[in-house]
C-alpha cells in the first residue's frame, strides 16, 4: 500500500468505525497531535480510542490527498453534529509504511481583516 | 522544476520579496483563496500585489512540503509582527507546472474541549 492509499484507508476506516483496520495502519510508536490545542495521543490503542470515543455525531470524507515518498497531507470535510468543518493533516510514515505521526489542524472561519480588504474580493 | 521545487521557490520568493520570480511561477488564470475569510484573488498581478502589500512586518519559512504529480501541500511558519503563525496551503498546477490554485488556511490556537480531555495528554 503506498502512502496515498494508506491515508485514504485511514480516513475511510475512521469514518466506518472500522477500528481493526485503523489499528493495522498505525506504527507501534504512532503519535497523533493537535498543535492548536497542544493535544498529544501516543500509541495505537490510544489513537484508536481517541477516534472511537470522539464525542458527537460525526462523519468525514477526504477531499484531497497529496503523498510522496516522505509523507502525505490530506484535507477532509468533517461533519460534526450537522456542522461542516475543515480538517487538515500532515502525516509521516515508518519504514513499513505505517502512520508514524498524524498532525491535525482545524481552521475556523474569521472575518477578512480591514487592512487587507483592498487586496481581494469575497467569494 | 517539479512541484516540490515550485512550492519551495514560491515561498522563498515571497519571503525575499522577489516579485519577478513569484510572477513567473503563476499560471495566467491563477487563483489564491482563503476559505476561512472567503478571500479570493485572481490573476498573477493581483496575487503578487496581495503578497507585496500584505500589511505588517513578516517573514516566513517552509517547514514541510509534500508534492506529487497532481498537487502539493505545504506547512509554513509565518512570523507576523513577532508572532508565530501556522500557514497551510494546498496547491494545484497547470500543465506547464505553474501554480493554478493556492488555497491557504490559518489555524489558530484553541483550548482543548472538556468533553475529549480524557482522550489525550497535553504537550
Amino acid at each position: 500500500m503506498d502512502h496515498r492509499e494508506t491515508v485514504d484507508t485511514y480516513w475511510r476506516a475512521i469514518d466506518a468505525r472500522d477500528w481493526p483496520t485503523l489499528r493495522g495502519l498505525l506504527a507501534p510508536d504512532v503519535r497523533y497531535e493537535v498543535p492548536q490545542s497542544s493535544e498529544l495521543v501516543r500509541g495505537p490503542e490510544a489513537v484508536v480510542r481517541f477516534n472511537a470515543e470522539y464525542p458527537g455525531a460525526w462523519r468525514l470524507s477526504p477531499l484531497r490527498i497529496v503523498a510522496d515518498a516522505q509523507g502525505a497531507a490530506s484535507w477532509i470535510d468533517f461533519r460534526l453534529d450537522g456542522e461542516s468543518m475543515t480538517g487538515l493533516t500532515f502525516f509521516t510514515f515508518d519504514k513499513a509504511g505505517r502512520v508514524a505521526t498524524a498532525i491535525d489542524f482545524w481552521p475556523e472561519p474569521y472575518e477578512r481583516p480591514a487592512d487587507r480588504a483592498h487586496l481581494s474580493e469575497l467569494q
